[in-house]
């Protein structure tokens, strides 16, 4: 045996984002000295069949179609959210009540009230809480922070960045609960969070946001085929332009029908001495430049993720062998545990997802009237 | 001799665009079948030195201090206008009033009263006019018009482009003409007006805007490495959204502080059907995704120019040995010289120049306030 | 309890590819439908407390310093050997006559009768092997290899393919086993065999090679900062001429000294329809061009790896989201796995090893005298 | 007038090379201050028709058919090589016995006594001479060369090469000149000679050589569509070991067949302290990687050409802008002018077009036994 304490794990949902949960449980195991030896306890599903399936794939111990069943498991100690959105507060809030650290899917809640109760509720309870900004969680995106907090690219003046896929952009998609208004929105909901979080994760936080939504699909058939359709209420693609409490200025857009890409979440960051530039398409690379260089051999620096770049060394013990998607779930989850271990808080905990949370719906408020609207 | 026709050039300032139009100009009559011959005959500047250098450098007849000269001399049938933007328009209706054929560079004029002046007078004097926005003057840029104008990638929903560049990063750099606001603006009048030109010439008239402008660098040295300084008036930054009269949705941002960037014309189009994404950083890509592409092997296709991208034959007969920043302006002066031998009009005549410079003026009039204007 | 048949797993080596081989197992059991359940039973290494840390780590049951113990554990079906390439022959021999199916790092051995004799075995005992050649195992390069047989780009005519990187390329990096020539050789026998099984796999066999092989770092440092050093006997770098048996023509080059590459393991494939362009750096892209595509719109296509590209979807159902180098681990076990369970062979298994290490063999007989030398 | 002495022009071939050597001239004419001022005198080609035609469009002042109207002519001062490779050495000898300097596009002629007896003429005459290696007068070139020799990227170990396009590699393209072996060759002698210039301009002398040709189209239509053949013996492709006589070890390949490439000229230099990546594909780039910038943001910078990297200045004072191939002859004509004036000589001159071919047809004698080869 290990010796170290054991900490129990129920995951809500198997699909796409279930999954990558519980690879980056697995990997986080093998690649970190993890704190706590981990216990895979219970995956629940609508179904019996899917639960099953899933707990053997995902190696859990027992399987149940009733999430609840998970809060009062002596043997859970976290609670692992990867539903759809709507049912994110339900969920969070029962699992805090019965004292379970809780691991949430991104974006936090459809409202900025519901975040906030699903904070209140947390922090209250002294809990630890994780939303799944995966993105952020890049030894590149660490090596960016950092660059920026050291000064070393100077006052930061500007941002543009841009979440845009194209899952959406075949107008004989069929109509699904993404487009559901009460998933709290479409593109922006969707997508653009990751690239809200992005923002505030290096530039910092945001003051206000000026900002328009478009549908450019406006009806969709009813289901695959179908000759009846239906309306589409939510944002195809939403542009905003932001201010930083910092002075910096900057814009982003999210955009689910951008025909041919399929992970364009990339940013550019201009300070008075240098500048960064990223695309998730390379996620294992990003461009720095420095304006105080040689000028006779200055220009953006591509830089491959190595173990001079942590964590990245835990996955690999040379450099540009390169991590993947699931590795930055493993590295969301090595964060948790560590903010469980030792009281801390991860960088995008409940109140960070609220945070979020705060300048989408402030983006939606803007565009309905397109005014600047300040983030409370 | 030629039995072509002889058309004389005049040409007012010798700066880094006087210097480029000579050179198309001169480039222009070698790599085309010109329906003229050129007569390079009088270069004007304000010091008797600095018009006869640039006359013995760039290949003209005479050198003068006054401008007014050009106009009365029987023997120039073209006036080019290289001059800053507030010397345009007097310029360019003195020009039309003796019936020369006038090149000017962009912007046209720092109002719209003023474009609308020149667009009627050149009209009412059936003279042809060119506007100098070369970055439309590439061989891929023709090819990008082809594609979309084709249907090929389908109804475009989406332009995402900017100019960036980094020229005015540097707070040091002393306050200077480009800053004083009679000129039109900032960077957005400065650099702005070619994404502009490039959004409508690509996707086509802009119905409206919404805009913001940010001035990063408040105030600038009265010259280098003066303690004293001068308010800054006028934007480092702009950034718009836009929607076009076909529907489309878009955003522009120009920059002059965007450190690190040389020259970031940058833009993507997304259609229905397939997408377009280009950088001026290398003029001779462009890359082309097509949905309708085998599954499994699609992408975006990098496409370097050859001679199948007229008029990139006339430069070189064979693929890939590119052309530079001079060549577009040949490319300009060939599509110029051709109007005049055939009476027809420049896709970037005076009328699109102000076209260009109403949607200057709107966004600079959205940014006051904030709010959508409609493209008059 | 899944029904399936059990599989015991035994490692020998828990360094950089004894950790990336049992995280290979283990995200392999979450993301495929193994055949088997999947049991890690024992890790194995040189002191005790190495042998824990990593039982514990990696998540085996058993830790020994006796790689023996594996041989007579009936739980055990497979040994997989991470070992340093002297000692390969003697633990899979010994796995071989126990009845375990061998997976086991490249390069199989350091000489091509030490990988006959292994084959021998195996063979002849009807055991499956897997040897470690991980960049085969990327979706994008069963893409290739897919296109290159349907005929897709016609008749191979060239290749040119290159391994390097820059963990030798500091000469004041100490003399260590690497630089062993008992261990086969250096840049070549150590990362130039991943480009012989590239070209072996893609392109076919290779019919002679005529080669060179340079030291450019004479003598190292007998340990880190001595003043004493000891000369260095093999290659730095390593290249070849090739020709394949079905006609094309190519070279590759093996460096280690190539100071500012981390991964550059790239090919580019000449067919008489079109072409494949791949970097390591970038694994999740391939370039891909058809010389039968429209004039004007032809180039190469960047396809990023989607679920359209077989096992990606295993890892990601969303395109674009990449996989990492420990992925393509996972890839390599499910296709051992699956070949046990099948009674069939991965692609890679040690007859494909001690082909790769004819090819190695004959090049450096080949360097020896610069003469064209037949892979037998 | 501007007061410089007058230097007259003859151009011999009218083709793509003499068209490109005209606007060589008028460009360099524009934006450089020359030493001369250029006559543009007699342009000699052919036929009647296509010297006339060439005359006007290209600005000489006379047109003949019979290029010995050049030599004796007391306005010209250089004659200019443009015809293929056979009528080099004839044309060059008789124009220097005439006491002109000569300008000859690469190769200088299809034998290492050919390009003896040209550079023994011309030196004995004293007259200044200039071969086209155009891709040298690239101010990235020029960049990259001032780091090697100022030691930045320390002691050149390794240089990989390679010059490949595609204008052969449909096997329906007919026999033609090219292909003639009293040419000298084939994809080494017509397009390899500047991958071997560009060698020797950047890492030095050449000490020897291991080469091997091959041909992948053996014959091939008489003409277009015919249905009757003609044995290919020239090389598709050319491969080379090189050994450089300061140690450094290197290969390159010429590649005509290499489908999808228009202009791979492609070079990576690794020196023990940082090392240069260029490709002609993008020649307004150029990456350099310093080992000793700061671990954790160390990376290959990618340079945009600007002022700073003279004599990119000279055609536009703006960074980021892209200089395109008919630039690149406007400086090797400034370069030939200046050595003219001053009695220097370019770096390019017969002596250096001899040392290429000395290279060029050493790779052929290696190719035929597969030896190295000196180069004497």
């Amino acid at each position: 045996m290990s010796g170290k304490r054991r900490l129990g794990v129920g995951l809500i949902g198997t699909g796409f984002m279930g999954k990558a949960h519980a690879l980056g449980f697995t990997i986080a195991a093998r690649v970190f000295d993890l704190p706590f030896e981990l216990d895979l306890v219970t995956v629940a599903d609508v179904t019996a069949e899917s639960a099953e399936t899933a707990r053997a794939r995902l190696g859990f111990r027992k399987a149940t179609t009733d999430w609840r069943d998970l809060l009062t498991d002596p043997d859970i100690d976290i609670i692992d959210i990867t539903t759809p959105n709507l049912l994110h507060k339900e969920m969070a809030l029962a699992a805090i009540a019965h004292g379970k650290h809780v691991y949430c899917e991104k974006p936090l809640a459809p409202t900025v009230a519901d975040c906030a109760e699903m904070v209140a509720a947390a922090e209250k309870a002294g809990l630890v809480t994780q939303v799944g900004f995966n993105y952020l969680k890049n030894p590149l995106i660490f090596l960016a922070k950092d660059i920026i907090d050291s000064g070393e690219i100077g006052e930061i003046r500007s941002f543009r960045g841009v979440h845009a896929e194209d899952f959406m952009a075949d107008s004989t998609i069929p109509w699904a609960w993404r487009l559901d208004p009460r998933s709290g929105g479409g593109a922006l909901a969707d997508i653009g969070s990751h690239i809200i979080a992005c923002m505030r994760h290096l530039v910092g936080p945001i003051r206000s946001v000026l900002a328009e939504t478009v549908i450019h699909i406006p009806e969709r058939p009813v289901s695959r085929g179908a000759a009846e359709t239906r309306a589409v209420e939510v944002d195809d693609i939403a542009r905003a332009f932001v201010r930083f409490e910092n002075g910096a200025s900057g814009s982003f857009e999210a955009n689910w029908i951008a025909t041919g890409r399929k992970m364009q979440h990339d940013f550019e960051i201009y300070g008075s001495k240098g500048s960064i530039v990223f695309t998730q398409e390379r996620l294992n690379e990003i461009k720095v430049y420095h304006a105080g260089d040689d000028i006779r051999s200055r220009g953006f620096r591509t830089i491959w993720a190595g173990p001079e770049h942590p964590p990245y060394g835990a996955f690999c013990v040379a450099p540009g062998h390169q991590i993947g998607f699931n590795d930055l779930k493993a590295i969301e989850v090595h964060e948790f545990l560590e903010a469980i271990a030792k009281g801390g808080k991860p960088s995008t905990d409940f109140r960070e997802g609220y945070e979020v949370q705060k300048v989408l719906s402030a983006t939606y408020r803007s565009a309905r009237n397109n005014e600047w609207v300040e983030i409370g």
